[in-house]
Order: C-alpha cells, then sequence, then structure tokens
C-alpha cells in the first residue's frame, strides 16, 4: 500500500457494506468488512470510522484500549436498517480506517499519533464525518487538537455527554482520562463556554472541579435537570446555543454516563446515571444537527463488561448518531 | 402409566400446588412439585404447562432447550398470592404435563413431537388452557399447526411480543427461530393480517422483512409508538381488531423483546427493548382477554443468563398472564 | 484503647474524612479511613457508621456479613460533593464505629452484641444519628430493641422499604431475616399501626401474611399505588402521619426493594421492583425529615453482587439519606 | 408415609436405580431417582445416602448446605460402571434418604437432628454403610455421636483427609467446621489416638494446634510425607493401625485436602493439596477396608465452584469409595 | 474466486504465516492471516487446517461450531517456534481452508458437506495432511467417511483419545457425538480391530459399550493402564500395530480426554482424566508417525470454556502434532 | 512522619505479625496489619515487603498494579507455621513499606521511583532482603539497577523463573515487560552470563530470542530438561554455578511460569508451564541459598484470577521463600 496516506494506523482498512451472498429471495443484510488493498479515493465517503487503542493513559487500569475491536464485533448483531425511523444506513458510504499505531511504553508518543490521525484525516478529505471509537478519554484532546492544527482558524465547541467534568488538574495526572476538557481549555484550543457537558450527577466530582467550570464559563445541565426538561430539548438547546458561537461542534459521549446497569463496563460505573434510550435520543438528536462534525465514544472497557451490555450499547450509540446524520 | 394419552411427553407430569407441610399457624405456602401416579382427568384442569425443549432449530447455538427446566426451578422463588390484584393462582387447577420427548439429531422428528402435543392437548382436554415454554421461537410455527390440526375450522390470530418480525425465508434457514411467523403464513395456518406484532425497535430487522410484512397485511406497532399510546392501550386495541376477525388468539412471547438489561439470557439481546415492566402489564393485559386461548415463552437460553435476571422475568411474565387469566 | 466504650466492636474505630495529601492546586477529596488511637469525644460527631456483620440468621444462606466491609471498600468511588444538591458531606463529622463482634456458632449471642451496641450508643452520645450497614434483615429487630431499652418511653415508628413484609412466624423461622417486623410486634417494642412498608410489589409475599398485616393495622403501599403518587410523596405522607404518632422514625432499607437489574446481590432478587433513582429519591426525603433518627441497610450478600451493582447503590442509598440530613 | 422412621428428614426418599426406559439395544444407563412411596424395608439395603445441610456452622459464610443436592445433580454425569475396575455399581443395593431438616436460627437444634438421622440409621438398619454429604465440618462431630449413642461400647477410630487438624477451640468457636475433631475428644466421644490425619501441608495450621495434636497422640502425615510413601500405602498403614485399635473406622473427607485446582469451591480453598487422583486412590483403598463403616464429604460449598469442578470431584469420589466397598 | 474447488466452504481460505512489518533487529514473529485472492495452487502445501463447525449432533446443547474461529483467536498467542525442540513451524507450508458451510436446520445436509470438503481434499491435493478443527465428535463419522470415499481401497485405522467409546447406538442417537465410532464400524468404513481408544476411564460408559467394544474387536487402553507403561510408549505399541495393518491411520482427539480442570469446555468435562502435558506428548508422537495421514480435534465448546484454558491446550495439541510433524 | 526516609512511597508502612487478642487457650494466630506511626528503626528487619504497582509498561493491557494489595488481602488466609519443615515465620522480623508512588500518565517517572525505592532500601537498611510484588516484568529491570546504583562494585546475577526469555528488543517496546533481562543486559548492569533462566518451555519465544541468549551467553534451562533433572537440583546446581562467579544472586520469579491452570491470572497465561508444587520446591530452594539476597515477584493480573488460585500461588510462593529463608 504505497503512498497511503495514514502510516500512523495499525490495521489495513476496510470498507463496511452489506453482505450479498445470500441466495433466496429475502436476504439478510449485515455489515461486513471488506478489505481495502490500495488507498481508496477518501473523498467519495460520508463517514470515517477509526479506533484510537489507547488507555494507559487512565487513572485506574483500564483495558479500552479493546474497545475499538470490541465494537467491531459487537457491531456484527446489528442490522443497516433502523425501523423506527424506516431509514437504511447503507445510503451512507462509510469507511473503517483501522486503529491509530501505538507504543508500549511511551503514551506522550501514541497520543502524538492520535492527534496526528485526526490532522490526516482533515488534510485529505475533510468532507467526511470522523467517527473515534476510544481508548480513554485522553483521546479527546488529541483528536480535537489534530483538528484544531489543520483548522486553525475554526472555532470548536463541544458537547459533552458525561457523569464528570474532566476537569482534573494537568499538574496532577498529566493528559488522563480525567483531563481532556481542562487540558483543551488550558492549551488554548477551546474555550470553557464553548463547552456543554449533559449527563452530570451524583458525588462523581469534586466540588472544586465545578468551581474551575464556572470559572471559565463552562455550561453543565445535571441528568436531573435535563430529564426535567427533556433530554432531546435539552441537546437540542445546547446546540442552538454552540450554533451561534462556534464554526464546529465536537460531540464526545463518556460511555460512563449510562447508569451502571446500562455500562456497567465503564472504570467509573456509577447508579444514578442516564439510561440507554435516553443516550440514543441524545445522540440521534446531535446527529441530525450540521454543524455536529466529529464524535467520539469513550472510557469503555470491554474486559469489565457483562454480557456485552456496554459495548451493544455503544454501537447503538454510533448508529443512532448516524441514523441522525441520514436525517440532515 | 398405562393408557396415558402422551407418548411423545419425556416426563412423568405434575401437578402444581401449595405446600402444606409447615406445622406453625402461619404457613408460607409455595409452589410445589407432586408427582402424579396415573394419568389424570385433565379435563378438571384450567391450565396446562408444557415443555418443548426445542433450540437445535436456532441461527446460532442456543440452550433454550434448557429453559423449561430453568423456569421450572426458578418458579420456587415465587409464591402463589399477587398482591398487586390481591389474586391467588392456587384458585386455578393447573398441571405440569412436562417436556416433549426430543430427538438427538432429527430436528423435524422434534419439531413433529411438539405439534403432536398441542394436538393432543386439543384433542383430550380442549378447555384446558395450555402455556408452552420453549424452546426457541419455532416451536410456535408447530404449536399453532398442532391447534390448526385439530380445529381446523378456526380461524387463528398472533399476538406477537418480540423485537423481530420473524418473518426469514424458509428456503434459508428451513423451520428455524428467525422464520415461525412466515411459516404460518405461508403454510396457510394464520394469515398475515390476523398478526400483530408489538415491541419492534432499532436495527434488527431487515428493510426487506418490512416489506414482506408489509405486502401480506401484517400489523406491527413498534415499542417508541407502543409508548406513546401506551403498552396495555395498544396490546388491547390489538387484541380488539384480532377479536372482530379470529376464533382463538394465541399469545407468543420472545424474550428477546427485553431489552438486554433485562433479557440478558437471549441470543439476540439487544439494547433499546421493552423493560419488564411493560411486558409484565402486556401479557397481564392479555390474559384477560377471553379469546387468548394458548401462549408460549421462547427463546430464552438459561446458561447465557445473569444472576438469573432473565428466567426470573420469564417466570413472573407467565404468572402476570395467569394473573389476568383470573380476572377473566 | 483503655475505657473504650464499645467492647463488643470488633475493629478500632476510623474517622472518615477527606484525603488533603495531594499537592496541585486542584485536589481530589476523597473519603478517607484514619485511625482513631485512642476512644474520641462521641458527642461531636452527627453521624456514626456501624456493621452488624450478621447473616446466619437468613433462610437461605447469605453473605450479607461481608456487606459492611464491601461498602466501605465502594464507599471509595464516591465522592463528599453532590453537585446535584451542592452539598459537600463534609459539612458533617461522622465516624465508622467498626463491625460488631460476632459469634461463630451462637446466633442469639451475636443478635445480643448489635443491640448492646446500639444501645452503647444511645447512652454515649445520644445526639449522634446511627446508620448501620447489615447483615440481614433480622438485626432490624435487635437494633431497635437496644432503642428502646435506652429510651423506653419513645413511641417508635418504622418506615420500612422493602419486597416482603418480613411478618413470618417465629415460631417457623425464629428471629431470622423474615421475621424482623413481627419480631418486633409481638415484643410489644413497635405497634403494628406505626410501621410503614413502602415498595411491595408481585408474588413475594403469602395471603396470610398480608392478612397478618391487616389484622394488626400495618400500613403498605405497594410500588405501583407508590409511583402512581409519587415516590417522595408517597415517602412524605407516611412521614407526615408517623409524625403526629411516634417520637422516633426509624428507616429501614431491605435492598431487595429494588429490582432484581438495580439489586442483584439480594438473596431475594427479583423482578417487577423500585429503580435505583427511586430508591435514592425516598431515602434523601426521609433524611430530610427531623424525626427519622436511625438507618439501616440490609439484606445485600456481596458475593452474589454483579459488577458492584448493588453495593454501589447501597452506598448511595446511604450518601443520598445524608444528603437529606444535611437539608434538614 | 406413615411410621416412617425419619422424622428429622426433610425430603422423601429415593432409590437411585438404572434408567430402564431407553428402547435400542444398546441402552445407557444412569443413576435415576426413584420415588419411595412409602416406608421401604430398609435392611436390604447395603448403603444409605444422606444429606446434612449445615453450613451456618463454618467459620466463614458458606453454602454447603446447598452441596447434597449441588451432589445429586453432578451424579447424573456418571454412569455406573467404573471401566478401570469392570464394576458396576447396580451390584450394590443403594437408598438416598433425603436431608435432614434444619433449623434457620437455632444451629444446635439443626445438629440435634443430624446427630439423631445418625442414631435412627444405626437403630433401624445397621447393616447399611451411611454415606453423608455434608454440610460442614462440624457435622462430622455430631454424627460419630450419633453412632457412639447406639453403639456406646464400640471404639471408634477416625481416618481423616483434610488439609486442617480441625482442632480449634470450642470455647472460642463452638462447634463449628474448625472444631469437630476436637469436639469428639474433647467430648470422650474419640480417643486422639484413634485418629489419623493425612494430607496436612502448608500454612494453614497453627502451630498451637500441631502442639495440641501431639499431646493427645493424634498421628498424622503430611502430603509430601504421603506422596514419598505413596498414597495408597499411607492409608493402608492407618488402617491397618487402627484396625488392631477400634471396632468401627469412620472416614470423613474434608474437600478442602484437594489443590485448589481441584476443589476450588471449598470456604478454605489453598494451594499445594491433593490432587483428585489422589484422593480417588485414598478412598478407593479405604473403601476396601472393611471396618470402614461410615463416610462423610464435608466443606464443599457449590457456589463457590467453577465449571462443577469441585462437585464432580466429590461425587468421583464417593462413587471411587463404593467402588472400594465392592471389592471387599 | 472462480474455479474455486471448495464451494461448500463458508470463508475465504488463509495463509498462516510469520509477520514480516516489525521494523527493529529483533523481530516477533507471530502466526498471521495474509487473505488469499485466488485459489492458491494446493499441491504446494504441507498441511491444510479446516473448520468443521457443527454441534447441532451434540446430546446436551455444545457450541463446538465456535471451536473453529476460537481456536484461531488462540493462535495469536503462540509463536511458530517451539523452544523444546528447537523447531520452527515455519518451515511447513500451510493453509487454513476456513470453515465448512452448516445449514440451520437440517443436520444431515450439514454433515454431507463436512464429508464432502474431506473428498475435495483428497481429490485435490491427496499430499496434504488435513487437521479438522470441530465441531463434535459426529465429524469424524463424516470425515473418514469423505476420505474412504476417494480412496475406497485404503484400509484406514483410528487412534482415538477420548474418555468415550463413542459406541453408543445409532438407533437412539443417530449421527450423534456419542456414535462416531459406531457409525464407521457398522457403515464398514473401519473394522473394529483397527480402532485404537487410549484414555478411557473411570465412569463414563456403560458396560454394554464396552461389551460391544469386545465383540467388535476394538482396542482399549485406559488412562491407568496408559500410565503405568508410559503414555508415549502406549501411543508408539498402538501405532506399530496398526502400521502392520492399515494404509493410514486418522488420528482423532476429543478434548474430553483431559481432566475437567485442563478441559473445562467440553461438554462432558470430567474429573479423572488426562493432564495436558500427557496429551501434548501423545500427539506429538503420533505427529511423528508417517502413516498419520489426518487428525481432528473436537468436542470443545468455548463458551464453557474458563479463561481460556481448553481453548489454549487445544492449538497447544495441534502445534504439538505438527512439531511431530516436522520430525518425520 | 517527619524525616521518613521513603518519599517515593505511596503508603504508610505496616508491621506484619501475629494477632494476639484472642482468649481462649489456643489461639490461631494470624498475620496482621500493625500501623506503623513513625519511621521505625528499619535496622532490625530482617526483610522488607514493597508494593511496585506498575503495570502500564506491559505489551497486553494488565493490572498487574492491583497485584501488590490483591497478595496482601489473600495473605489473611495465611497462617504464619509451617507444618511440612515445623518453623514458624513469626521468628523473622518483617515490615511492609507499602507501595511506590505512581504516575498517571508518565511510565519513566513511575520507573524512576521503583529505582529510587530500592537504593533507598540499600542505602537505608542494607541488611535486609527485599521482597517486591510488582508489577509487571518491568519492574526488574529498575529494581535491580535500583540496586546496582548502591552497590556499582557488586557483581548481580539472576535467577529468573520464567516462560519468556525477556529479551525483545527496546527499540520495539521500551522498558516493557517483555524486555527487562536485556535491558539488564545492555545497561551493562547485568551480563548475559550471570542470568540463569529456568522453566522456558513451548511456542512461546521466537526463535531469534534464543539466538540473542546464546550470543551473551545466558543460560537456561527448559522446564522438560529440569524435571528430568529435577527442579531442586536444577535450580541447586545454577545456585551453585552463580556463587562461583556474582557477588549478590537476584530471584525474579515471573508467575506465567506456572501451567494456566496454576497461574490464569498472568497476562500471558499458557499450556505446558510449571506446577505450583514445581514452583514452591524451586522458591525454597532458592530462600535457603545464602547468597540470593533479593526477589521479586511479577506478572499477576488480579483482575484475570479465577477463585484467587494465582494471587494464593503467588503468596504461597513468597512464603516458601521465606521458610527457606528461615533455614539459612
Amino acid at each position: 500500500m504505497k503512498n497511503y496516506p495514514y502510516p500512523m494506523l495499525q490495521k489495513p482498512n476496510f470498507i463496511w457494506t452489506r453482505d450479498t451472498n445470500r441466495t433466496s429471495d429475502i436476504k439478510v443484510h449485515e455489515w461486513i468488512e471488506t478489505a481495502v488493498d490500495s488507498a481508496p479515493d477518501f473523498s467519495q465517503y460520508d463517514v470515517t470510522i477509526l479506533g484510537a487503542p489507547l488507555s494507559k493513559s487512565s487513572i485506574s487500569t483500564s483495558a479500552a484500549s479493546e474497545n475499538p475491536d470490541a465494537m467491531r464485533d459487537a457491531w456484527k448483531y446489528f442490522g443497516t436498517y433502523n425501523l423506527d425511523e424506516d431509514i437504511d444506513l447503507t445510503q451512507l458510504k462509510a469507511i473503517d480506517l483501522g486503529n491509530v499505531r501505538q507504543h508500549v511504553t511511551d503514551i506522550a508518543y501514541s497520543q502524538q499519533k492520535i492527534r496526528e490521525a485526526m490532522a490526516a484525516m482533515r488534510s485529505h478529505h475533510p468532507h467526511t464525518l470522523p467517527i473515534t471509537m476510544g481508548g480513554d478519554h485522553s483521546i479527546t484532546a488529541e483528536l480535537v487538537k489534530g483538528w484544531k492544527e489543520v483548522h486553525p482558524d475554526e472555532t470548536i465547541g463541544i458537547l459533552q455527554l458525561d457523569t464528570h467534568f474532566d476537569l482534573r488538574s494537568l499538574d496532577d495526572l498529566g493528559p488522563a482520562n480525567g483531563t481532556p476538557i481542562r487540558n483543551l481549555i488550558e492549551s488554548g484550543t477551546v474555550e470553557g463556554k464553548h463547552v456543554h457537558n449533559i449527563g452530570l450527577q451524583g458525588f462523581f466530582n469534586a466540588r472544586e472541579l465545578k468551581d474551575y467550570a464556572d470559572a471559565v464559563g463552562l455550561h453543565y445541565t445535571t441528568l436531573k435537570q435535563a430529564r426535567k426538561k427533556g433530554i432531546a430539548v435539552t441537546i437540542q438547546e445546547a446546540l442552538d446555543q454552540l450554533n451561534k458561537q462556534v464554526d464546529t461542534i465536537y460531540l464526545t459521549v463518556d460511555m460512563d454516563v449510562l447508569d451502571i446497569i446500562h455500562g456497567p463496563a465503564t472504570p467509573a460505573a456509577a447508579p444514578g446515571g442516564m439510561y440507554s434510550a435516553e443516550l440514543f435520543e441524545a445522540v440521534q438528536t446531535a446527529g441530525e444537527f450540521p454543524k455536529v462534525k466529529a464524535v467520539d465514544i469513550v472510557c469503555l472497557d470491554p474486559r469489565k463488561d457483562i454480557g456485552q451490555i456496554t459495548v451493544k450499547n455503544a454501537v447503538y450509540t454510533m448508529l443512532s448518531f448516524l441514523i441522525g446524520f441520514c436525517k440532515r
């Protein structure tokens, strides 16, 4: 594969398409992987799928690095057609670029490669929407920085679905899964007032983090507040507000926003969180919004999963976003 | 046990009754099995319980064949008295006929025995309501055909609670767990317009299956639609509509209609599904409806269960139906 | 530790406080245990935490004896600050007294030690609110009796969140986890009409137990009834009613009140139960009520837990009560 | 079942026999349960099987009370014919008497019933060999005492296969699973010099217990010593020595004598223990010895089991003993 | 892939080769899959790997159908170089032909396709040695029959490593996992005297099966007998004897020959079996023997596996055979 | 704790001693933790225990960082007295120094702290023997380097019990768990000829690694070779040879040297490995050897453990070493 624009990617890329080798009249179409022999014309694709298998940057041990492949496996349990919306995702052209290469003992190097992967995508085929399967939440800082490198004049907003602020101190932890939003704010990549966090609840954020959020003007809506107003309405209002202020909205979904019964496989799985139906509605709403141009799904450790509940919820989340995307 | 009308049944039959061998003033009554020594007078029973332990006909490996015995075990965690409705199920006379004999390598033979068991029940004591514990969903086709053999002039309608249409091609799969409704339609046993499927959702049916459903006039209500209208109302409307068109309504509950958190033990467990409280309300509503004359509960693989969640939900489902039945 | 007033306690006591040994500007404070070298001045504490590790008195085998330590472990996943209410629990002074000593083969002796522990707390520092982590539900009878020994003239009411009446016969079972409320009524410690049970549902109580409840004037609200009225409203009404009749309200939370998906680790885990968000709301409401002066959380067997779901829910329950307590 | 001699037994009794309802020429015979309608002539049986489901007397929580039924279930995976020895166990007449009734909160009462069950067996049909499935090791003290009550003049010896001495203090623990041998010695039921413990190893006995063993003249052979000499030879020598001194040899097998890989389901599972093949050889050797007149298998908690390894090893152990018994 | 000789195969074929895309001086070579674009020249290969994913023919539910892919996954944990023998398997040319297509509800059709796959291999490239990953033991009957169809004049012998005779009645079970050896004898494919079964033990064969084995002159050596003589010596003697009588020796390894601690993932996992080191030695010995021309590994249900123990043992077994093969 | 010599340690230190607060005549002594309030006189201790909780340097995700605390928990299942050798470990004075502080995202920093901890121990109390609980195998390189920093003139030899050479390229992986021995050789800390690796086997080392080992004169004995000669003899010979060449022998035990059935919780768990009894004998033999002055136990990921098998084996390994140490 000469002249391939992705030297930082670990695996050859695949096109996700429908299975056509059934012989009966009623075929059951499923996503299948088709190997791509040489560098395709990426500009033809609506969506790219990328794996960012980094979780050494997690506060507690996490195998979120195994999530991209776990999601690919679980994907096979899903069809392409959504009955609720009568939409078939095969109307999109999507390509799986594989995983970013990572180093065993050099976390900074691994994060740089993730940043480079986003920069390469923005340079080579800026009209495709990238969906990144983490990895832990530290990757969000790298991906947004990679975007910013290619589009330095764009103002970027963040819609964050999360139980946590992720505003912990870089001095304590470095670029870890507890610090990405603070990382983006302190590095000047994103302004605090352009971040909307929806889903916070319970006993999982220190008071000092809320004080910091207030100080930088970060917007947040607790889960209880969002439920009172309606999840979709809350999302829509946050997007409408960002729409007036930023050029690009980046959607980051930390799977620990789910209640522990829906997301047992997150390192910080906790009671009191969002229900999966609420999350699906939230991301589909975001998917419909034209200015949402990139997505990531992070902090899912498949080794902690129970009966594949969390991984299947992650795939459903991704596909729900794409259903929204089809409705744009 | 001479002259026993059930040569196709594998196990001796039991009468489920209340435990009376406590000695204190406040007894804790529970379902207990009492062995039946000889063929009882079946005509005295309101309800029969039958096990149809077939799951070799499943698309993926399933131990749903072990479900009837798993449900019998879990039954012991339930009492006979329902506090919500102030009804004690001991007012019903119920008998467990045991499991249908199955062959190790001949699926067609096994399915024939299930058909014969239903036919025998309809012939010998037609006034009892049969509840069948599957097995996979392929048994529904056999049970309805067995009914039809004895009552060829009856028009049969189906109320299906399922995440799937189960309309896949017999040419592809044969009489498998993905094809029972199509099997019944193509064999002329049931008309498409007499099938009401409630609970469909998400990415779990190919577009072609919806097209087929539309072509044969099958009625379906997605879970989202049913929630908007109310689950009980949706069920009631489907029953009222069938009431005008058919002689008998057969209720089939595919446990995968539940969200994966409530039904982890189904081969196709998926997010986005029905909550258990919704299912209990749906079946109790159906139980109250006089024309609902047979029930099955299928596609529960106990080996996949987590903390007995699914099996206990299946028993609760069955007992909720019986509570409804008591209210007729 | 001379002159220590708790000879019946197994472990040295700890003060739960905030971690302060971080060095960066934004500290992440967590509950930490600090060993107490000598008997502190208990009168300064708002809340005591006690472990009552008895579950040999359970009908089926239960390791609820391991729950106090399991809750202490899971506690570390929680912070002190509650974002929903903007309250930091460090405003309370709390002390963990450790676990009550238990005997290997003498259940009556073990129960006596639990009774003595409550009596000692009431004698030595009656202004602190005791929270007891069970153990099975038999401990509630001992704890309330211990209270009554010190305050013989007080009228005690009970707010019980439970799937069961716990009114089974002492003649059958002795002081077991199925009998504590009956134990209190028959011993004259609490009147039946001063017990409010909220959360009953399904097939998990014999009709005779309801008849007994009716006979002694016990109040109960099924989960379905409570949901119709609103959980918080239901709790509030029960508390208001008790407020007129009793001096002290004792809150007992049997974790099996939760649906099996939220509470898989209870010996009697069952479908159809309360959602965790409902339980948190219920106990926070009770926490706000001045006359609620003691709490226990029982019947959680950590060995049955799945992904720590139940234990984390138990800690969230306890902390939600304390948030309510802060709002008094 | 009038005039039934076993009022202390919980379940009706069964005869374990061979399945004969296959129709082909080569039948696959398996143990099956056949219900016994009335009290049979017990004197015709060679062997009785008894369940003693007590484990509330265990130091740590144990569900060994569930072991008798777990062993009955696992038994179905075994045939009656032993290929190694060319012996079919159907040459023995065996009857399963069911489980001893137990009390929920009165351990002393439960132990008394176990003692009574052994006494009843010795009184009603002293020519059968009783095999008891525990329960924890505390039952051994009761069973031997029950024997002694009926045969006060007999001298009883004990062959113990165990990782532990089980000589801990009754003052500390009462009649627990750590004290049965000391219980028998201190009560004068058995003399210390008539106990042979084989299988001790590692770090699992306090030095004081060895000192006690030495003081009372108890014989012990560590696993390493037994391996040097040969397991069968070691057993044989112990039996030969006891043969000269006692009238009856009681064999007690604590399943924790196995290495943790063979016996993960024991409360004290430890590395460094016996291999299952060694245990089978040991008990078969004991089974051949005429003076071995009773057996128990204890301290197996099926809830801790992994892939049924321990329960299957327990059944294999019991059947190996019976193979030896056939060779007498 | 036109003119591809394997219409019955489900997946495209792969060449297993060494990874070469490391850049440092010391490369870590691993087996990798390389997609084969068109039908290769099969005659160049020493070994073919085939998956026969059939387990609907099992007596109890088995997911042995998932074993071929499970073994392919576990293979990645193994290198190509064997340190004990200083042999690198890359000296062999091996190709993975993928899995045989199977039908959902027609077991006979599925078995026919397996037979056809072996026949095709024998026809198209008879100089390669086929290794088949089952599936359950019923596939052995099909594979040997497929061989016989192409080589009708060859006399075939069988070396079977198994806890069971697999001689149960076809009248009872049909072509199931309990009947393959009897199937081959009764169909005249193999003579009873040309079968050597090594590893039988315990209580897992009915006496009638031994009588049948004796009647047809089948050779068997129990595990205890083999251990006395030495496993390798026993294997060698069986091979030497067969060498004089047959043209081809087919090696079939039923993974349940292993003790349950080494093979928990077999449907009939039992104590008392072979240790993995003994199995590896046995198959390596067989691998060295020139007349051993085909191998299968069967009855491994990966869903039952614990920590991948059994699947890794199966791969080690297969690779040990290949090490022997290299030493020919 | 002012003037405390261990600023890099995360937790306060404990003295492991015997429990004395039992009241009966026969006490059951167990290891207990006693908090140390201020810096003790370390020179009085024979042995220090240190936790090095680093596993971000592992090739695959590993929670070996949780092993030190897991071993401390499992330790409580062990007594101090060893019956086989009649030695009580309380004759040693041992102190647990706690865990080395680690950084979330800076692996090099974390490794430096481990190096510093060893250097501090060698400086402050060189007469104590340090035992380090890893962490992954990368820590061995740091610990030996820390030793060498304080004792630059000492020649250090390594006795390695391992399935792997751990000689992979630093260029590829950096200071990872696959490279420690090469790290030590290339950094000039240890000479290749002063390394003895015992336990290698199977398919788990690339041929190039063996070539490298040969090139640098590293000594290795495969498990099969060691078994032929005897494990203890093999160890003794390696020690005797090192004794002539080096000043200090460092023993490193990679738990993956165990067969997967004894060590399921290692990232590279594999069949064909050492039995636990062999490992215990090996380390006890090494413990007796005076020049063995430091030990580590690495690559145990407790999250992968099954029934605590591996963690208990690790503790047994450590205690067996100490028994040997007592015999010096």
